[in-house]
């Protein structure tokens, strides 16, 4: 099996309210198309890929937004990608909101291998934002109305030559996330993010302090687990006044950025993937088992909130 | 109490392996008489200021190297500095070896409020390197030969008006470092370091690699954990070959270098570092309480070495 992979990270550019799932899935194919000819392995698309990032919108009665949501994968609208897997032997990631029989609602992205089996599912863990309406806003960010936390955990499987581990956007800021994968061996981790370029909240924050945040959690994660990161945005303005940053990129197991979108539209970042250089580190200053120390890590688990000592 | 700390980091030069603590603790006091003109309120120096970084030699018996360690603090060589703090309401961090009346060996870290007073005292929990001498290596890296690690967690004091943390050197590459102090409300975390600026074991990483994990590492806990990070090194060379990289910083919540040393000289970083502009990111992004999902967080504390999947 080989160890390099060639990743397309497929940037995307805005998916607006009315675009239906087959205009989406129509321009998410053709990425596919030019990874194939560009001989990529894999294909590494956003979160909520197939429609516009919908926790923009307040719904009284959270059922309104069932549309948004896809109760089969692949479905009717999907299958066009998994036939070209299957057809052409390339393997892909996708993000998109999911509605199980049960009526549960995650934030979800998927691992297809090379022949369209679906081999991984992760669900969001770390939901930003908030769950009721928020008036302080420039504009909502209801991932805690519409969506559960993820309840699968930090998963990886080996497929495609390596060891493989998905999250989502939010959940790309938070050590925590690369860790649970890093102690399970991860050597690509493929992340989708729908991530406005001012926060809403207002603060000193700027698009260009905001992208540095981006970047340095991924960079930070692949370096201290010595892994290969792959960032996938959703970029550009789903309505006005709400503009996502873009800055796709391909992190190496060094920290650093070695491919990266230089638009805001459809755009695929290409980088050949050498799983072989995640060793070095792995074997020598991330050996965990040499060195770290679990027995002052306890509060990470114990306890979810700071608490600062009395003034 | 003000909330602005105007902050010295002062970079060390080498230590030779002859140089006397006097002559050392005349360079120190030199940079906190300098800091002190230039209106600064906490002066942070390195791991090991006292010495040079014996870790390098090796020794069969490691008693031989207990004449690099201070059994007491202050003592009749470091009395100067507190002498100068308490004189004039300056504080300061110091890294040293600590033998203890038990004689416990510990790779240590004090924290002097502006009274002189020892507010604060960390002692290493990731030390780096091996226990035994290694001839693969081009130099020794024997911290796991000479110090046990820390037994006293990742402590924070309410000191100078901020909420205060330390760590050294090697442990500013594990998040698990910042994190726990991140849950107890951190602010300002201060810390030392003597990395070589190529790794002893070979690999394919370079000065710049090391430099950019180095910056990385701090950056990322810094951001992860909307705090001050300010990271001083003992820099050039201690001895033929084994070259020490600077690279001492600054760092803010946001995690953006503000301020870095431009010689690997004995030289001070000075900023104006407002405690207060933590406040956002705890508030927002990292409101742990909101957003931190322990449940998932597990093998973070179960589990010490990694774990892949099988082949």
């Amino acid at each position: 099996m080989p160890r390099v992979l060639r990743i397309a990270a497929a940037q995307q550019g805005p998916n607006l309210e009315n675009d239906s799932r087959q205009v989406i899935v129509a321009r998410l194919l053709e990425m596919m198309k030019q990874a194939k000819a560009d001989n990529c392995d894999l294909v590494v698309f956003t979160e909520t890929a197939l429609t516009t990032f919908f926790p923009r919108f307040y719904a009284d009665d959270r059922a309104e937004m069932d549309p948004w949501f896809e109760r089969d994968m692949p479905n009717d609208a999907t299958r066009p990608l998994f036939d070209f897997a299957s057809e052409n032997k390339i393997g892909f990631s996708l993000g998109y909101a999911e509605l199980t029989p049960e009526g549960r609602h995650f934030n979800t992205q998927i691992l297809v291998d090379k022949d369209a089996k679906i081999v991984g599912k992760y669900r969001k863990v770390h939901l930003p934002g908030h769950a009721e309406y928020e008036d302080r806003r420039a504009f909502q960010h209801l991932e805690k109305r519409y969506f559960e936390p993820g309840d699968l955990g930090f998963p990886v499987w080996r497929t495609m030559g390596g060891v493989m581990g998905m999250c989502i956007c939010n959940d790309r800021r938070w050590p925590e996330t690369y860790r649970v994968m890093g102690l399970q061996g991860v050597e690509l981790v493929m992340l989708g993010y729908n991530t406005p370029s001012l926060n809403g909240l207002g603060g000193t924050d700027t698009p260009e302090i905001r992208m540095h945040h981006n970047h340095l959690s991924m960079q930070a994660g692949a370096y201290q687990n010595a892994t290969w990161v792959v960032g996938v945005a959703k970029a550009g303005e789903e309505a006005p006044g709400y503009h996502l940053m873009g800055g796709s990129c391909i992190v190496d197991p060094d920290g650093r950025i070695v491919a990266r979108a230089e638009t805001e539209d459809d755009e695929l970042v290409i980088h050949d993937c050498d799983l072989d250089t995640c060793k070095f580190l792995k074997q020598s200053t991330f050996d965990f088992a040499a060195h770290r120390r679990t027995e002052h890590y306890g509060p990470i688990v114990e306890q979810t909130g700071a608490t600062p000592p009395p003034e």
